[in-house]
């Protein structure tokens, strides 16, 4: 329990700007409501930054990522900023690697008064977490690459028994509290391909002995190819999934679209010092600027950060100021009053973030 | 153009021999109609053969394979039953690398009165064809895992410019052919992960230059994290797509889903020597020789089959075939009086293969 909480703030480029002042607004609103005190520091990082100063994520933004007790993430990247050597400009992995945040937090759930793309009744009640592991897998090759020649290129996956071991046990470490609040058994469903690949096999064999020490959650395996078919089927029938870092990148852009797409997607990359917390969507260059984009991403990515804040600090008023934020969320969907552009609405980053606040200073 | 078109039968373990058995009756009610001969060779392979025999795919099947024109191929596997390494009984596989069956097709589509589990209107007029690359990418590590001791295993993703190249020139092909079959420009959307691994990016480049020499034709690159959710939000604005292996094997079951499921799903795996059909759903041991299976996606691939026949012989015959098969299939869901078991009907492989049998006969 501190008297100010440091928040490191990464609105980088594009709509993580304007995402980012929304969701600094909602903090603010927050902060009176139930007592606490965020300090919000803005830095620099992003192409943009890289454009102005050749650096895409200077030290004293790490310097100061490293000092403080959260991180918050708008959006980096823009279309044909690139770096000497071809690729794109994203920090979010250097910044995965460098405070070694191996859990990617991806959970999504319907909000009443949204309509979701399934037609399915039980769409309503989607509430699924999926637990990417962060840090190696098929990302292991980024920046390694065996080329050769014009001819062909060589890339390598890599699992280890520590990087699968953490992962799975974070899974059913959360699997557990989601129980908890829920009030039901949890389930930690691990996706791979074990009937083909010897790495896949081997996390396959780590989960296995992983859910055996927690043998108050279920637990099963699937394969990744009829887990994006059941996703789409019956998502409903899912608590959390735990899966390899290229699999869980396809998977949870997958399930954010079942709730209507990125907007609505927040996401946590949490290692054991720091947790950084950013919405799932990038950074949407053809309409930043204009007062369209959705900031309910990044607002409950905020969330997010408070509930694992509370969690560690034991701080219980971050616990009640994440889940106001939540209830005014829901609160502000479910009115009806508020619908954003791409569920065919009217409404902008400052309507959406204005009926937050209210919800926020009225709730009970 | 042949008096008679051998065909190999691989059944297969559970749901495959009823499938196959459906199929069969369907291509005989189709030989009558347009006057051809096809002579089909049932041959032993698959889980139950490997505990049987210990041998899943016997060289007098193989044999059998190569001398003919096209391979049907119903579903392999069971669980419990593997081989010598633990791993499972994938003749797949094998078959794939040994024909060099570079070519993975997976069309999907919408059936006029089978409820699509999206609730957009335009997802009654999803058309799309997804072409995976069959023999490299990650499936490169099949059987080539690097294992070091208890702690840590590689697995190598290997993409080559003979392989990319050879994919691409059949997508764009392909889409040539739809184009001129829908009276509309095609295009081909390659989908990789060129922001962050070596071996995509080249994918990517070759991808260009390939579609550099098919001007006629569309063409764009996604990232394949953000075309899972395209997917699944607008699957309508696709045409073809072209991925790696595993991308590949990972989206082809998502847009299964779209439309249902593997019940309706046909896939090819098509080298330059001989083509390989099947359903793209799997043995399902839980209702194997119950009646229930939907043949459908096995009978659709007996079209693909027919069609990709009439391309090498220039036999019209075998295309008007394919159409034939195609249409009466239309034909029994459009009329609202045949519903298959995963979408909510009670009508099982009889019901269904007497229904589109009966449509060919009646067929003008
Ligand atoms: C920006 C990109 C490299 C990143 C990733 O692939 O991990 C993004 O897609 C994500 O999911 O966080
Ligand atoms: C059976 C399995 C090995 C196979 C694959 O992964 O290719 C299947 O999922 C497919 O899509 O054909």
């Amino acid at each position: 329990m501190k008297d100010q909480y440091q928040i490191a703030v990464l609105p980088g480029d594009g709509i993580g700007r304007e995402v980012m002042a929304a969701c600094e607004h909602v903090l603010q609103a927050v902060e009176k409501r139930v007592g606490i005190r965020l300090g919000l520091q803005w830095l620099p990082a992003g192409a943009q930054h890289y454009v102005d100063t050749g650096d895409a994520l200077p030290q004293s933004t790490l310097k100061a990522c490293e000092a403080a007790d959260a991180i918050l993430f708008g959006a980096m990247g823009l279309p044909h900023v690139r770096g000497a050597d071809g690729t794109e400009i994203i920090p979010q992995l250097d910044l995965r690697m460098h405070f070694d945040l191996y859990a990617g937090v991806r959970p999504i759930r319907t909000f009443a008064g949204l309509p979701t793309p399934l037609s399915h009744p039980r769409a309503q009640a989607i509430d699924l977490v999926l637990v990417r592991e962060n840090t190696e897998g098929l990302f292991y090759a980024r920046g390694r690459g065996d080329v050769r020649g014009d001819e062909e290129v060589f890339d390598t996956m890599r699992i280890t028994r520590k990087g699968t071991s953490r992962i799975c046990e974070f899974a059913f470490g959360l699997a557990e509290r989601r129980a908890r609040r829920l009030g039901r058994q949890g389930h930690v469903t691990n996706v791979d391909k074990a009937n083909v690949f010897a790495s896949m096999a081997f996390f396959r064999k780590v989960f296995e002995e992983v859910a055996a020490r927690h043998a108050g959650v279920g637990s099963d395996s699937a394969y990744v190819d009829a887990m994006a078919l059941n996703l789409v089927l019956k998502p409903w029938n899912y608590d959390v999934l735990v899966t390899e870092n290229m699999f869980g990148d396809i998977l949870s852009d997958l399930i954010a679209a079942l709730v209507g797409g990125m907007g609505m997607a927040p996401s946590g990359d949490i290692g054991d010092r720091v947790g950084l917390f950013q919405p799932a969507h990038g950074t949407a260059p053809d309409i930043a600027g204009q007062g369209k984009a959705n900031p309910t991403a990044m607002i409950l990515s905020a969330a997010m950060m408070l509930d694992w804040l509370a969690g560690r600090s034991g701080d219980a008023r971050l616990g009640d100021a994440a889940a106001l934020i939540e209830r005014s969320v829901e609160q502000v969907f479910a009115s009806g009053g508020v619908r954003p552009m791409e569920f065919g609405g009217a409404h902008g980053t400052r309507e959406i973030t204005e009926a937050v606040t209210g919800a926020l200073a009225e709730a009970m």
